[in-house]
């Protein structure tokens, strides 16, 4: 059902320091900056292999990263599994009775289709799947 | 310098409970079970795409994943990166001043090599290089 690990999503206190550790001392190269506002986040997405890192600044301290942030400290946030269709993918996970954060789709970084599995459905990861832009 | 992003490693309090929610809710695979005493868990390999989620619960509360359980609770422990040549791969992070946890490599699931490089070089994340067994 799900593809590939798409990303995985840090929440950082400092982008530009974490940008510094990720592009310069483990050399993955920055392919796109974003504010994704409905989200709450600045992020920036790095390459590594076909996957990338997805590093999350929050936009202020009531978004769900900095409430991340607050209550465990800087870390993985979230990973996230590539699909092809998203509508069929939530609509088999519905059927099979998991918790979802989002019913349906929303628009993600890069104008990709993405969508919250509720944690209590994965042990405690927040996951995401995510149907990527045409082209990327 | 890194390659694909290998697995994500996922500390769990019930490895039965966890493996029926990624094997049956999200169709992931399982492809290897073993208990690597030297890292004081039992492990679970899934597939997901070329890459995997691999499952952790610790042989005791004094084991890294038992301490982390006990301060952060279930989630994403760690992520790895695959690597072609993990003693090039530790060399040259040794040379750009990285602090790392494991200085030479040590033997991993399934046969494969790998070193930790430590959460403070890599904005709180744990880090893993692997590089696989042949044939894996």
């Amino acid at each position: 059902m799900l593809g590939r690990i798409d990303h995985i999503g840090v929440a950082v206190e400092d982008l530009d320091a974490s940008l510094a550790l990720y592009a310069e001392t483990l050399g993955m190269p920055v392919v796109h900056r974003e504010t994704v506002t409905e989200q709450g986040v600045e992020a920036i997405l790095l390459d590594v292999g076909e996957g990338h890192v997805e590093l999350l600044a929050p936009l202020g301290p009531e978004t769900p990263v900095g409430r991340y942030l607050a209550r465990k400290g800087p870390g993985i946030h979230h990973v996230a599994y590539q699909v092809p269709d998203i509508d069929a993918t939530l609509a088999a996970l519905k059927a099979a009775g998991t918790r979802l954060i989002d019913e349906t789709p929303r628009i993600g970084i890069r104008g990709s289709r993405v969508a919250f599995v509720h944690p209590a459905a994965t042990g405690g990861v927040l996951t995401e799947i995510v149907q990527p832009a045409e082209g990327h």
